[in-house]
Order: structure tokens, then C-alpha cells, then sequence
């Protein structure tokens, strides 16, 4: 099991969550005793992909474990504000609000019972039902891949890559990686290029500027990411530089599979996401060592926007669709 | 004027260039008391882009200071063999065997004179007609960007970049740059923002996934770059990273503009053009630091070929042309 695989932990007095900014060079858990602490390590990306919805799980237990004293009415108010907390923490995440729903769902299906016992229920519920779709849907991406598929990947897609790669193991097929290092968190060259080699895959890294190299020397043969959200007219949400390599992809003849649980019915255009800014120092940096010309100011959209026509397939827990159809997703039974 | 304007100096007993490895963090000057010294600089890449022209030229006045008490066909036979030597030490850049080459027209036209005379001279004439072409490229060049151009480039464009920011400072335009940080050497987050900042220039960073956002948003009005190589029937061999940007601005709609002093008459087409590639454990450190996992490779082609169809034009020292008519620069008059 891929160190990864299990970064956030919940505690009898805390929610412990691994560095990402830090792994693999140093493996350092940062602990938070309320939510508003787990918050706060969101927003500083302690963690981030699904780091930030299992850390939202936990952090909606810490919360009811604060309220717990308070007044039933209280209680679920305080529940509610931490959510909205969390919620705000990162704000292209839709993520965090499924997992903030979930225990808040479970808390108000049983209002006579413990308030710290209903979130934990809610939790857990949460932490599996996210494993199992993250299984579902890369069951559905292996079965679109052909064997010894040599895979192009940007960013981190955490949960989905890990099963991904399981689901290849179990059927049988063999795949390698090309990963970009993903600046300015490299969460490619750390991360991605840690968890696949964990999982002893054969894997390449390169800069953030190869790959329309890379897809142009029929180098790879399916250009593969997560996505942090899919619109409901199919374009994609996913780490900055998503954009140009789905771009070169489809210069190149090389098809683009998005995985995404589901599309957000609450996005039914681009336009409808709002594109997080970092501050623009983190691009002067690398590793908290300044990079650039003390000169300049940087420019940091965490997120792109792939409009779908250079995405060839969107992958969700329900299986694939075309980029023009997923809004049949919510159509289409669960698995 | 800005510091890499004139980064390789001759002085009474030494040629002296910065050391581009480490600019802007530190200025340090390597002094070279031999040709022999300038050419392992350069094998160093204490300076790369135009630098080892520059260098090369002074290189040259070096040896024939070393072999004036030689006798005249001694004499030049031993500055024959350094301009080999000095030849050898980057064999794709091919402006190094242009410098050598200007400095012993120069002795070889006037046999009678004091060698080290002649080859000044011809060191400074070379110096001064490198010059001239990139002003007039840099001339060239302005006239087609709009006032207030807003300028996407990648990687280091060196003289090219100078003469057409003082081509707008002359031509009354005015002109703001984003530039790429260019991993794995950051040339564009030392060289071309430093510059551009020294010459008063807006200047924005981004890392190298960020041009197709930037591309995409209506960010800029033009890309622009150097290119190592331009090919006879118009593909533009540059800095890996290069290719990305451009299919990404024509998917955009935004004019990919390539700078050269001439396209190359050996290269009909890219096929014959040998694409470097580099050691690729330097994907996966920056400025020395590792920063990427322990358990991967790197791969590092340092250039790409960015095919005719997604280049607007081709700017050189005679004026612009479209890819596809590039080849009649030879049949074109000198300014």
C-alpha cells in the first residue's frame, strides 16, 4: 500500500495529516486539534487532491467533538459553521463539501443520538464511499487502456491513480508512467513519481514543458489526469498546465481521458467555476528557495480549463462518456 | 543597458564571462587566461545562447596573443587549431564556427600585419555584426507587435530579446512581458526576467504549464521566442517547452512569432536536425537541489521541433516571412 494511500488520519484527540509539501524528502504528519486547525492546513496545502476531502471528514468529527457540550440547536449551528469553514478553505474544491454533507447528513438523520458519534458515522461512510467509487472508476479507466500502455500524467490524482494502478494489477495489464514534475508544489516529481514507483511502476519524469514533446515523438499513448471538477457541458477543472497538454494531445492525435467521480451538476458551463489564484510568490520559489529574479512578480491560476473538445473521454465511478454526454451521468444507475 | 548585454569581456590579459549558471543570485565573473580556458568554459556552460559567440570571438584574440612570438605559419596554424578546439566544445551551437571563422578572415586578409592586431579587429568586427543583425531582427520584430504588446516568451532569447526591447523603447512602443521559468535551468526565471526588469520592462513569471491558461485567457497578444534552428521548410527547433506554447496558441488563436537571423541552409527539414538530449537526472534537481523523488528517472530532451503549421511567422535579420516562404531569406537583399 502506497504511503499515500492513507494520509489523513483521525485520532482520539486530533486529525493527523501528512506533509505533502514535504514527501517524500521528509515524512512529517502535521496534527490539528479542531477544525478550524484542519482548515488552516488545507488553505497552507499541507494537503491538497483528496487530501483536502478526507481531511474535511475528520475535521467535521473534531468539530462535533468542540460542540459537543453545547445545546442540541447550538450544536448543529457551530456543526454547520465548521463546514462552511472548511468549505471556504479552498474554494475550486467542491470535494470538501461532499464530505462536509455526508457527516452533516448522518448527524441530522438521527437527532436524538450523540453528536460526536453521528459525525464519525458520517465520516467513516464518507471515507469509504469515496474508496469505492475511486475503485469503480479506475476499473473503467483500465478497461479503456490497452496493454504495457504507456500513460502521460500531470499533477497528482491521488486516489484515482492508486486505483488505477490496482485495478491494472488485478486485471492483468501492465502500464507505465510518464509524469510531469508539476510546478511550483511538484506534486508530480514528489508525490506522483513517489506513490507510482511505491507501487513499482515504471516511471519517467520531466519538466512541465516536455510534454507536448513527449506526445509529439509517440512517446505515450493516452494523455490521463484527474479533474478537479467536470462541468456539465464537459470541460475539465484540473491543475494549471492540464490545458496545454490536453491541447498538444489532441494536436498530436493522442486521446485525453479525464477521471472525475462525477460531474457537478452545480456547473453547467466553465464559467460557473470560480479559478483559484495563488500568490503569485509561490512561482518565484521552489521548495521555499527562491527560484526567480528578486525583479519580477509571478502568476499562479492553480486551475485550467480544458474545453471539451480536446478532451477525448471524462471517466467516473458510472463509467466513461463522452465529454458532449456526461451530464448523463446523474441519469446513469450506480454501479 | 542591461547586464547580460555584454556578459563576455576582453581585457589586457584575460576574457572574462558571468557565469549564467548562477546569475542573477550571484555575479561572478570566471576569468579565462587561455583559448584553452574559454573553451571549457563554454564545455562548462558558464555561458550558453549567444555567449559562447562572444566568447568564442575573444577566445580567438587569446590564442593569437599565445602564438605571436610563433613563427607566421606557426602562428597560424596554432590559431587554426584553437578555433578546432574552441569549434569543439558546444557542437550543435554552430554560431561558434562563425565566430572562428570571421577572426581568421581577418588574419588571413592582411598576412603581413601583427597577428594579434588582425585578430582584434576581426574579434570586434564579429561582435559588431552579430549586434547589427539582432537590432535589425529586433527592429523587424516591433513592427509587427501592436503598441502595448503583451508578450508571451519562453526560455532566453538573449540579444534578440535586448534589441527588441530597445527597438520599442525606439519605436515608441511599449511592451510587458510573461515569461516561463524554463525548468530544469530556469533561464527564463534568472535570465529573461532579470533582464527584462534591468531594462524597465513590466515582467510577469510563470512556470511552464501556465501558457496555455495564460494563452487561453486572452493574457497576451503574441508569442514570441528565439530559435536555436529554423529549417528550410519552416519548423522551429527551440527550447523543449516551445512546441507546447505554440500548438497552445494556435488552438487560441493567439500569433506565434519566431526570432532567427537565418534559417539553416543544411537543414531541408527537421529531420535533419539532431535533438540533444541531456542527462536526465537534471529533471529531477533545481539549481543543485534534488526535487524529485529518490526513485525515478529523468528524461530531458533539451530542444523541440515545433512543425510549420503552428508558426505565424518567422522574424530575421532581412525581415519577416512565413514559415513556408523562409527559405527565400537566402534570395533576399541585406537590409
Amino acid at each position: 500500500m502506497p504511503t499515500l494511500a492513507h494520509s489523513v488520519r483521525l485520532t482520539d484527540d486530533a486529525v493527523v495529516i501528512l506533509d505533502r509539501r514535504r514527501f517524500p524528502f521528509e515524512r512529517v504528519w502535521v496534527r490539528c486539534t479542531t477544525a478550524e486547525d484542519v482548515a488552516v492546513a488545507i488553505e497552507d496545502m499541507v494537503t491538497q487532491s483528496s487530501g483536502p476531502y478526507f481531511a474535511a471528514l475528520f475535521g467535521m468529527v473534531l468539530a462535533a467533538r468542540e460542540a459537543r457540550h453545547l445545546a442540541p440547536a447550538d450544536a448543529r449551528e457551530a456543526l454547520g459553521r465548521a463546514g462552511e469553514r472548511l468549505i471556504a478553505s479552498r474554494a475550486t474544491n467542491n470535494a470538501i463539501g461532499k464530505a462536509v454533507a455526508v457527516v452533516l447528513a448522518e448527524v441530522d438523520k438521527s437527532p436524538g443520538e450523540d453528536l460526536v458519534d453521528a459525525a464519525t458515522r458520517g465520516a467513516w461512510i464518507g471515507d469509504e464511499r469515496y474508496r469505492a467509487k475511486s475503485r469503480a472508476l479506475g476499473e473503467h479507466t483500465v478497461k479503456l487502456l490497452p496493454d504495457n500502455a504507456r500513460v502521460l500524467t500531470h499533477c497528482w490524482a491521488d486516489t484515482y491513480l492508486i486505483a488505477t494502478v490496482e485495478a491494472a494489477a488485478h486485471l492483468g495489464k501492465r502500464l507505465s508512467f510518464v509524469c510531469t514534475e508539476t510546478r511550483p508544489y511538484l506534486q508530480g516529481a514528489r508525490l506522483t513519481a513517489e506513490t507510482l514507483a511505491e507501487m513499482d511502476v515504471d516511471t519517467t519524469l520531466i519538466t512541465d514543458g516536455m510534454g507536448a514533446s513527449v506526445l509529439s515523438q509517440g512517446m505515450v499513448d493516452v494523455l490521463l489526469t484527474a479533474a478537479d471538477r467536470v462541468t456539465m457541458d464537459g470541460h475539465v477543472v484540473n491543475k494549471v498546465g492540464t490545458l496545454g497538454l490536453a491541447v498538444a494531445a489532441h494536436a498530436f492525435g493522442v486521446p485525453f481521458l479525464a477521471q472525475v467521480q462525477a460531474p457537478d451538476p452545480a456547473a453547467r458551463t466553465a464559467a460557473a467555476v470560480p479559478i483559484e489564484h495563488r500568490p503569485g510568490t509561490e512561482v518565484l520559489h521552489t521548495l521555499g528557495v527562491r527560484t526567480a529574479s528578486d525583479k519580477v512578480r509571478g502568476h499562479y491560476p492553480a486551475f485550467d480549463i480544458t474545453p471539451p473538445r480536446f478532451v477525448t473521454t471524462i471517466v467516473t465511478d458510472r463509467g466513461p462518456f463522452a465529454p458532449d454526454a456526461v451530464a448523463d451521468y446523474h441519469a446513469r444507475e450506480e454501479p
